[in-house]
This record gives structure tokens, C-alpha cells and sequence, in this order.
């Protein structure tokens, strides 16, 4: 049971945003922009995958799946490739670039000082532009808000992970508000 | 140097918002309502203090200074007894509700799962309400994402501290956007 008496029946951040509507619509606003903008040369499927990869090193069973089944809807791939990514996206048929800044997003995780002069440059080497080092630190860094909010509410949700990727397309196609 | 091209003369977090607008914009807006709203039962003072306490467990300099300056203004307190909460709280005088939130807040820095039922009831016992526990862990999350923010694209920032109190009123007075 959350911590906090939370509306019923919503997963996740979902409660949480119904908890508190003041704070949930200007986080929804960010979420939309920076994970589903189209004005991104960073596809949504590699953004949600670098939620997803965070959200694991977080341990955040609720988010790394919600977005995990976004990202396999939009990568057109299985669970089996998410999870992989999870383990070890060095050894994964992913872009150069994306390797590099799924490095970085790992970094952030830990904290922003573990980011280094070499992974930026790994990353800008294989051709990652200001813009997109500076989403990938805050995609990274935005995850470690809402995995922090999720858990440290004590909330629940689902534990069969299909629930997750059932609702992949419907969510990819709504937008955060369908969390 | 930042590890991006930033604009100029911006220190920490600010030449990040000149960078990036579409996000800095619903991030701004999520901060005000957060940290400075009045429809809350948490003062600013507590709440700026939660936010100071959180940066320095992550070890951001920027932030604790710049929110550690506006809390000195609400509290009208000296740089001395906000650099005793950070190594200390529970030896303060503070109120019994705001420790408990302190380490609730903790807790979240350290990652969601770290908060115990413990340390709920404690802030419960204590008089905390529910939307109090909701914002104390909101505001730390938050915070894991700005220090994150902040050091993950190396961002510069003036190093004398007197800097930040100075501007402390100003800000207090401006909101999150003068920062």
C-alpha cells in the first residue's frame, strides 16, 4: 500500500498525478516535449529506451516497464531486446551514438558528477550534437525524479510485465497523460 | 567549461534554461508551483531548505548555494546554521515535523526504496500531512534531477558563496526564473 492515501486504481505515477493535478500538469508538459517532441533529431524510441535503461539502474519495476513497452512499441522490437539493452547494450546491434549516450545516461544515474570528459567526446565523436548530449542528461535526469517519486510513495502497480506492453501503443499514441 | 556551447555569463542551471527553453519553460512553471505557491502548508523557508539539504547530499554546488542564499532569506538565518542542518538536522532546533521530512527527503536522495514506513510514520506522528510527505518527496526527486542537471553537462558557477546570498532576496523575491 503507498505511503499516502492515493486515488485508486491508478498504477504508478498515475496516482501520484491524480494526487496532486498542480504539479502533474507542468511535469506532464516537460514529459510531452522531451521524451515525444518531434523536434528532436533523437527518435522517441531511443528516448524511451534511455528512460527504460535508467529506470532499470533505478530499480523502478513501474517505470523501466511503462516504458519499456513504449519503447518496444516504437522500436518495433521484443522484451527480450529491452531487456538485453538493460544488461549490456555494449554487446547490442544499437548505434555507435546511441551506445555512447546510453553511457551517459548511466553516468547521470549515479550522479552528474560521474559524468567525464572522455564520454562526451565518445559521444560527440560518434556524432552526437550538443542538443542531443544535453537530452540524454536530462532525460536521464528527469528519470531519476520520477523513479525517486514512484518508490519513495510506496506506490503499486502491476506485476505481470504484458500489462505493460498491452498498453505500449495505446501510451505511445496518447502521450503521458495515458500513463 | 561546460560540455556543451552555452550561452555566456549564465552560471549552473541558467545557461541550460537559455539553452534549452521548450523544456526549461514547463520546468520553471513546475518549480514555482512546487517551491513557492502559497496554497501550501509548507513554508517557503522549509520548503527551500529541503531543496538546499537534498543538493548538498548529491553534492552540487551550485544548487545548495543558490537555495541555500533564498532559504537564508525566508528564515532569516545565518550561512552558519544552514551549513548545520546539511551536517546535522537532528541537532537543530527545528520542529520534530521538519527532521522527520529531512529524512524522508534523504531517503529519496539515496533512491525512492530507501524511504521506510519508519520514516512515514515519523512524519506522520509528527503532524506531517499527507500532501506534506507528497511534496517533501517531490522536492527531493526534483532536486535529484536539477543537481544531475546541473554537474552532468559540467556547468560553471561562481565559486565564492557569498555570491549566492547576495542574490538570495532578489531571487526569493523573483522566483525561479531569476535565477
Amino acid at each position: 500500500m503507498a505511503y499516502i492515501k492515493l486515488p485508486e486504481n491508478l498504477p504508478g505515477i498515475r496516482g501520484l498525478m491524480a494526487f496532486r493535478p498542480e504539479t502533474a500538469k507542468p511535469l506532464n508538459e516537460f514529459a510531452e516535449i522531451l521524451l515525444r517532441s518531434d523536434d528532436n533529431t533523437l527518435t522517441r524510441g531511443e528516448r524511451e529506451l534511455m528512460a527504460t535503461y535508467v529506470s532499470h539502474l533505478n530499480d523502478c519495476f513501474f517505470c523501466q516497464n511503462a516504458h519499456g513497452g513504449i519503447a518496444q512499441h516504437y522500436l518495433q522490437c521484443d522484451m527480450e531486446f529491452i531487456d538485453n539493452i538493460k544488461a549490456d547494450y555494449e554487446a547490442m546491434p544499437i548505434s555507435e551514438k546511441m551506445k555512447a549516450l546510453l553511457q551517459v545516461a548511466g553516468s547521470v544515474q549515479r550522479g552528474g558528477k560521474h559524468v567525464t570528459p572522455e564520454q562526451i567526446e565518445r559521444a560527440k565523436a560518434a556524432g552526437a550534437t550538443d542538443l542531443e548530449i544535453h537530452d540524454t542528461v536530462l532525460i536521464s535526469a528527469f528519470f531519476c525524479l520520477c523513479n525517486r517519486y514512484v518508490d519513495g510513495l510506496g506506490t503499486e502497480a502491476p506485476s505481470d510485465r504484458q500489462f505493460y506492453i498491452d498498453r505500449g501503443k495505446m501510451r505511445a499514441e496518447e502521450g503521458v497523460r495515458s500513463f
